[in-house]
């Protein structure tokens, strides 16, 4: 693989690119929606729209095949019937060309005899002559940093995510969650039926680029499992690796099952992979999403103690609630922070001390302040959760301004290696409220603070987040 | 109780309401906040700003004290310090005033022997004089229906939702929640520390309301937990309940200590309590809501097999197998229906049937139509989860116009008995598809039509739905 992983880089940065299968007269699907979202984002490099039929496409001269093109791309894009394709490679092999991007489907995933039969024709294509092929059957690639982000609108915001795929439709969303969210991502690939490159190729890569941070796989099916933990459990202990398992259900066994044509595998051994290599394991998108902002944006806490901020008396309840039902310890606080707490508490009430219910915290950043000093000397508190720094329209709160900066400026101040997060409450249908909610979190996220819609996700996060961190320590 | 809960009644539904401890100088805090509230949703009815120190307050003619109002009016919210609270009760018996909401707080939450004092002496006052108190120490009273809407500014919606907590400003974000998504509450009540008022008391008004389908209830401690026990049991078997009880982990319970002065209760006995009655148990906010819109909107299904359709293999997969960890079947299909599938399925790729991918249910209303009229045919069908029905940047979708409108109107003229839900994804940092998806979540409600923003969401509040009617089918 040591040639092969150079090869591979060079996949996520070409210089030029060919698509092969471009409509002259549509731009919405396949080759001519790549085109036209590489236009887009104004690719840098040199475009090479292949159709035998056009002179010029979007604005591009066209060419028929590539043996006429004026240089050897770096990548190809292949777009056309899949019956077309082991021909397409063999000039492929003609002209040079090694990074191959096969789109098309009509593979092994048809279930048909001639499907299974074209997909072994390209991996035995592809053995011989040393081609990087990527898919077929998925959307390929996306690396903002040289612009080859051809996945529909996605801010090309870039970061230091890497996400590995079995599913397009997974990637590009995750994609644009943490795009859109301020936590870019470096690189993205979607498999597809990962013919010739596969899910361990792609780790490898990633294992080893120092550009990724933080590594998010959706699996459904493996070929070589033995393979797949070893490199996940070394890769893990460096960076984090957080799976979405597809296909832990009967129905979702069926689904993959027509989808690339591959078996999903028994639970049993999926539920020991995961005990194996402690990797953080999610169920659903969005908590995959919240997960990885988690691990990406914060330091390694000290301990597992989690203090817990906010106003309401019943919000501070249910949030420890779901503490505890996440498996994080919500510690009683020292002697010394209760009293210290007790000062810059307004009123004469009893407080619990951890949860802390003071309902300015909302309103008052200088008293968030205030409180953060106080409990980041506790060592019984190792991350921090701020309730829902917005007000909504069902509180007796005067309209306040913005001040997100001076919270963020003051938290900073406070103690940059306490592992804070925020929960901006934006549930519900007050579509003002969303806007606001999602400004506020993509700024906390510029300054590495997760912030979250809601404190169940907020809590579901900082526990994957520990967990991870928790299996590093014991190991 | 049978006086009571005509007094009861009323307490929603005044018509001449008296304020007492209203600064004339400020309008955002306590009496004065309650008083603006009222006048910006034009609470029909006369309001009485009450303080000895006053002439006018925000336009109205103040008065000194109860006795010289020009009547008893209907309602009194008293917002004055807690050591002058019983004489004004004693003021309220000499004028007839019978329903009284008390803001103030200062009693038995404080844990001090004063506290404890003043709350026996306000219980002792009413038990004495028949009087109807709402709290201490609450937000007391929502009933848009009669304008009685001083809780910030929540939208005024009237639905047939009751909802009962001991916390305010849960009862205030619920009670938020459901109204801006269209999903209106009839009556909402922040019981506070329940000195003569208690949840079992508005639980009985609300389960004999012909007005309220469905009933949340936030609950903290109880005192008379067998009377609890039996009206839940009874009320349950002929409308929703759904529970979310605070005070599970020692830390909530801690919490619960410090906020209303109460225990929590044993974890166990609560345990017990939930498999007795076989209500709705909830553990955060937004899945309280997401059930109860379930509940509140849907027919009750004859079954429990669930058909998922939408577009991509991954999502569909994972959508599986949330149902399977949710403990919901996704069945396989009948021969016949795949028949009829496959006919309307483009491609002749193999589908695995349930769950249905099929990308065109995102863009051409008429295909979905056609689906949901194959599958509401197949036996094993009794609930259709439609994911996602919005275009998201980071799919090659052309842009759509909003087909909503046309989707309500072709699934009702399929089989306005088959439960359906929708997923509109909105997750991520895009304000503009939030909004977007906000819109429709609205428009889908008001056709009955729950809509949820992931499916992870949706398919958590379709298990809430089926275990309540299933366990009215078993019981």
């Amino acid at each position: 693989m040591g040639h092969m992983i150079n090869q591979l880089k060079d996949l996520f940065s070409p210089e030029s690119i060919a698509i092969i299968g471009v409509s002259a007269t549509s731009n919405v699907f396949g080759g001519s929606s790549f085109l036209k979202r590489l236009q887009e984002v104004e690719f840098p490099g040199r475009l090479y729209p292949v159709n035998p039929k056009a002179v010029e496409i979007q604005g591009l001269r066209a060419y028929p095949d590539l043996t006429s093109l004026p240089e050897t791309p770096d990548l190809a894009i292949v777009c056309i019937s899949a019956r077309f394709v082991p021909d397409l490679l063999l000039e492929c092999v003609k002209t040079g060309l090694k990074n191959i991007h096969i789109l098309s489907s009509g593979f092994k995933e048809m279930g048909t005899p001639e499907g299974i039969e074209l997909e072994e024709r390209i991996a035995e294509i592809a053995r011989q002559n040393g081609l990087s092929i990527v898919g077929p059957n998925c959307m390929g690639l996306y690396c903002p940093a040289s612009k080859l982000t051809a996945w529909g609108g996605i801010p090309g915001v870039s970061g230091t995510v890497g996400i590995i795929s079995q599913s397009g439709g997974i990637t590009q969303r995750l994609t644009e969650y943490l795009s859109s969210l301020a936590v870019g991502v470096s690189k993205a690939v979607s498999v597809g039926n990962a013919t010739v490159l596969d899910v361990v190729d792609y780790l490898e890569l990633f294992g080893d680029d120092p550009s990724i941070d933080v590594i998010a796989i959706y699996l459904e099916d493996i070929h070589n499992g033995r393979k797949l933990l070893e490199r996940v459990q070394a890769i893990n202990s460096v960076k984090p690796i957080i799976i979405l398992k597809g296909g832990s259900s009967d129905a979702g066994a069926r689904t993959i099952a027509s989808h690339t044509g591959a078996m999903g595998g028994n639970e049993q051994i999926w539920n020991a992979f995961f005990r194996q290599t402690g990797v953080v394991r999610v169920q659903a998108v969005d908590e995959w999403a919240d997960a990885i902002i988690a691990l990406n944006l914060l330091p390694p806490p000290d301990g597992d103690g989690v203090f817990l901020a906010g106003g309401g008396g019943g919000v501070m309840t249910i949030s420890s609630d779901i503490c505890h039902i996440e498996g994080l310890t919500v510690p009683q606080l020292s002697e010394q922070t209760m009293l210290a707490l007790q000062e810059v508490i307004p009123g004469t009430g009893s407080i619990a001390g951890n949860p802390l219910d003071s309902f300015e915290i909302f309103y008052n950043p200088s008293h968030l302040c205030q409180v953060a000093n106080i409990i980041t000397k506790d060592p019984s508190v190792s991350m921090f959760v701020v309730d829902r720094l917005i007000s909504r329209k069902a509180f007796h709160l005067p309209d306040l301004p913005d001040q997100t900066d001076e919270i963020i400026e003051r938290l900073q101040s406070v103690n940059k290696s306490l592992p804070t997060i925020i929960t901006v409450d934006t549930d519900g249908g007050d579509a003002l409220l969303g806007q606001e909610g999602i400004d506020m979190r993509r700024r906390f996220h510029h300054a590495s603070i997760p912030a979250y819609p809601s404190s169940a996700r907020a809590i579901r996060a900082l526990r994957h987040y520990s967990h991870y961190h928790k299996k590093r320590i014991i190991d």
